[in-house]
């Protein structure tokens, strides 16, 4: 019989690409970890009857009744950030089909179509962009820059979507999958503290913050660590330290500016070694548009000058951009009706709906996350809370259809 | 007929290990480009007619004549830092075995036995530790603490030395082999700016600067780079990048001091995630022992500080240690009068002649570098010095015989 536990399903996969360095998982798009989650889903999915399919962009599609138009779309991703917690995409997913085993369960007879999505390379983990699946499909990136992409170890997008057997020629915005859509419902583990005091385990979104990530490249003079003066030195590392510091600086003195270097890679890295070249990626969000360019455009101009005095070279590159989303209003209250009255809450995170909110009606369902941890092993919730947010998806698309 | 040719010589290993990603060369201990740069060295040695023997501790020995005691020893390095230059280590073997071949040449009988000497891991760029195989021989490291270095992959030294064809049981103090050195000259490229403006191409050593490695953790709260709040944050790669400005800021307010970060690694690394854990390596010298100590005492002070303000933990291990090395100051000066009186220098640069100087009469000479830059793509010498810097080698050779 189908499973209609979402923690049960999220037990099926707990030992898939687990990180025995960084702790937690470590899924990342097309990698054998991220593969065999969706040879999982798409054998949970057949087991409830869906018709599959994969589209021109990598995103998995499971539906229940013929595809479109105007159907009901829930779903979310599979991929990690290196050393993930258990929940972000798999609890959106794990949900999706455990919501859809319920109400075939009960008899229940769908007016419109359904589907449940899985959006390839959420996380941006390995190629750099977040929501690369949803921007490709809603247009939001050109075929050519994805494809022209690479991971760390120098294999382009174009390289891993050919060996995951997709036709690049085909490749970008896929108005037909788009048309499909009447509506996209996402459901996620929460990232932040917001449900924590407020008592309820579920939660609606009302927005997202703006977000960007910039590549900061600074280029110096590689040299010896023991012979090379003070005085003679050109070196990069410095430099990215008074970015970092600027970051953390220009972020505190504005409310509700987030600013992280979370990655930095100096060349060529030798303990002896004065770096070469050092790139920090910067991430910056904030609750408008305005407000997250203003940040990285203090947080350039501070880099700018620590290069200027250390001797270096700058260049400070956007890698990835999302405005400020506001989900639909009316869909927001007809879904936090459908469950009662729960809270609504904005959110700092993105997310494929954030992608989709731009084309179509599109709303968010959170689960409580009693650390409030995120991107990390501590990430979590309880099997109670799963379960409820199962509940409340089924509620909503029981409203919805 | 053997090379007599530096140049000649080294032109013949100008593509082993040619690094593509950072320039210049990475060529580290028992991994395949050191392993063919050792069977290159067994062959040229083989030509000479020199004896061959690869001692306990992974340094390769190729002997004129019968081994030891009171032996001559010259030689010096075939590994490098990542992208490093192609003189830092093969000058000083190439030089060795193109004297020894010029020696013969001219019929020279040598009245004490001579070596060839390579040595392992000089750079420590796999290990972690600088000098490793001659640090070994003479005891300045313990086999046990040796056998359990981890490079980057988390293979051991003792895997490493173990697939190399090493018997790690007999790794370690290596007397037989220190009692056969009578004295010992590393020929080496100048590492700094030294000889650029004395209008000579070779130098004497006189001493070497007092030089550490330290390892900075710290330890903080990986969470998700949009949800949380700067406030609730201990990001350790705020307290990096004080640690290194500190290292910056504490160095040049101390003249001779030379504190550097050229390596950073923030876990897991993610461009959304704020890391749980960043590890700096610092490098610190200066010209006495307790000037080098007085700095990092003052750097970790400021690290443990802003790892406290930051909510973050914090260690600091010190990995490698070499105290301020004076050459025999007899040695130093006959080696400079045989080859009428070429300029004496200090250098900051860490040396296996440093190691074996502790043990037993040891000299140094510098060949000009006309950039000055080390540990980098761009260090080099010209044509012209490194033979002269042969004519040197053969010079003092004789004189010492």
């Amino acid at each position: 019989m189908p499973e209609t536990s979402v923690v049960a399903l999220l037990r099926q996969i707990e030992t898939v690409g687990a990180d025995p360095e960084r702790g937690g998982y470590s899924r990342h798009v097309f990698d054998p970890a991220e593969r065999e989650l969706r040879d999982w889903f798409t054998e949970r999915a057949g087991e409830l009857g869906l018709g599959l399919e994969t589209d021109r962009n990598g995103n998995i599609w499971a539906w229940w009744g013929a595809p479109g138009p105007d159907a009901v779309v829930t779903g979310s991703h599979l991929d990690s950030v290196p050393g993930g917690g258990p929940l972000d995409g798999p609890l959106g997913v794990a949900t999706a089909l455990a919501a859809i085993a319920a109400l075939q369960l009960e008899g229940f007879a769908p007016d419109r179509p359904v589907a449940v999505v899985v959006f390839a390379e959420e996380e941006g983990a390995r190629f750099g962009i977040a929501c690369l699946g949803s921007r490709l499909m809603v247009g939001a990136i050109s075929a050519e820059r994805a494809l022209a992409l690479t991971d760390a170890a120098g294999t382009t997008f174009a390289e891993a979507a050919t060996g995951f057997g997709l036709d690049v020629a085909h490749l970008g915005t896929d108005r037909e999958a788009l048309d499909r859509i009447g509506v996209f419902v996402e459901l996620h583990v929460e990232q932040g503290r917001g449900l924590i005091d407020l008592g309820s385990p579920v939660a609606v979104a009302s927005s997202i913050l703006a977000h960007g990530r910039w590549r900061i490249r600074v280029r110096g003079q590689g040299n010896h660590a023991g012979t090379t003066e003070l005085a003679d030195r050109r070196d990069p590392m410095v430099v990215a330290a008074r970015a970092i510091l600027a970051s953390r600086d220009i972020a505190s003195a504005t409310k509700g500016v987030r600013a992280t270097v979370g990655r930095i890679e100096p060349v060529p890295g030798g303990t002896n070694v004065i770096a070469s070249q050092v790139s920090a990626w910067l991430d910056v969000r904030a609750g408008s548009d305005a407000a997250t360019l203003d940040a990285v455009a203090a947080i350039s101009a501070a880099a700018r000058s620590a290069a200027v005095a250390e001797g270096c070279a700058i260049d400070i590159v956007q890698e990835s951009w999302g405005g400020q989303v506001l989900f639909d209003p009316r869909l927001r209250d007809r879904v936090a009706t459908a469950l009662g009255g729960v809270p609504v809450l904005a959110t700092g995170a993105g997310h494929d709906a954030g992608v989709l909110a731009a084309v179509v009606p599109t709303a968010m369902l959170f689960v409580r996350n009693p650390t409030g941890i995120s991107h990390a092993p501590e990430e979590g919730a309880t099997d109670e809370d799963c379960e409820a947010g199962a509940v409340a998806l089924v509620a909503v698309l029981k409203d919805l259809l």
